[in-house]
């Protein structure tokens, strides 16, 4: 019985990271299809995108049915309850991942990125995969220093955001109103998909070390706590 | 100690009624900041928003020791798992009214909202608070009915949403970037806010009739379930 339920906890987790290598691909193929204005490979990150969905769907009811069978106490019950958080973001991820593939078809076969940021968001691009693929690789091996990496590319992801504004907002910017809009929009949908990242990252320490209420700034003594207890 | 327990169930209850409350007034005062440019009501959303986060979390905190004390099934275990679930999406409204509110104290002493668009935002507004406060009146109730009521005011906000971007991308808008970012981000926000609100009404339907695969366009059809089965 005790067998059954390890193996029912170690289930979830490995389908957690299928949803994360799913959405890594969807996050590599959606910034490029953006930096590229390649709309066959935008519709193939809208297609897939339901797949993500329905992923989620059948972890989350994995994760109830186990409550209800298998009444989890202490870390286990933190193992499904993390499980049931980490699937809603990575569905979200998934969802940002799908509205830049839908900015890059809405304009073709006009190019979506505006001119001027090219540079800016096929870096934003490549930071958003990486970050993904950290989050893959943390969700596999619970190795909380990955938190650390995954928070530092969001930082460098921040900076990157907050270049875009500054271009579209100085008085060299000769875009019209659609290069403003679409360069806000996406700008913000490759900034959020890095925050969604940060919430997992918090919601795997959570499970690593019982406190819900870690700030970003705690993401280090986590790590020291973890190796302390020789978790790592 | 069933009774203790169903205590506890209603208690979550309230403290969703309450957090969802909350939110309903920092919608109102930050959509009303952003319209008429108050700075000072502007600062009380963003210094209120950590209210609503420390109370999901400690609502967060008490269905998890709900889960490891008394471990429920069935009826009451949906019950736990959707108050987690709603608990998340009433953090992340508090968050989407308090970037309102910041994009208006950001713009201070200048006027947050481009000429031009003062009455769809101001009715945008007005349609945020209304679909918050029948969200409240939903958790408080569980009357299926309000789903609907949410779905329709939802479909109103989009609409608004969609004539924001027809206005800044027509010819005739003579906006600055700043103004285009501005009415691009603000509407996100509106519209996000609502969206949330949806997704809160689709939990609260799950609550109902155990289905999570519903889709908005099976709101009717859960309604009617609703009242077949006399729970309304």
């Amino acid at each position: 019985m005790r067998e059954v339920f390890h193996q029912s906890l170690e289930d979830l987790q490995s389908q957690l990271v299928e949803i994360a290598d799913l959405v890594t691909v969807s996050i590599d193929k959606a910034t490029r299809s953006f930096a590229t204005s390649d709309v066959e490979l935008a519709e193939e990150v809208i297609a897939d995108d339901a797949k993500i969905d329905a992923l989620a769907v059948a972890l989350d009811e994995q994760a109830i049915e186990i409550l209800a069978r298998q009444q989890p106490v202490a870390r286990d019950l933190r193992v499904v309850v993390t499980a049931l958080r980490v699937s809603a973001s990575l569905e979200r991820m998934g969802d940002m991942s799908e509205h830049i593939a839908q900015l890059a078809r809405l304009r073709f076969p006009e190019r979506a990125i505006p001119k001027g940021l090219k540079g800016t968001f096929t870096k934003m691009g490549e930071l958003d995969v990486e970050i993904s693929r950290t989050l893959s690789e943390l969700l596999r091996t619970q190795d909380l220093k990955l938190a650390d990496t995954i928070r530092n590319t969001d930082d460098d992801i921040d900076e990157l955001h907050a270049s875009v504004f500054e271009k579209v907002l100085s008085d060299n910017w000769k875009g019209e109103a659609t290069a403003t809009v679409d360069a806000t929009l996406a700008s913000r949908y490759h900034e959020r998909f890095a925050d969604h990242a940060v919430a997992v990252a918090k919601k795997v320490i959570y499970l690593a070390t019982g406190d819900w209420r870690i700030e970003e700034e705690d993401i280090p003594l986590a790590i020291e706590q973890q190796q302390e207890f020789g978790h790592a």
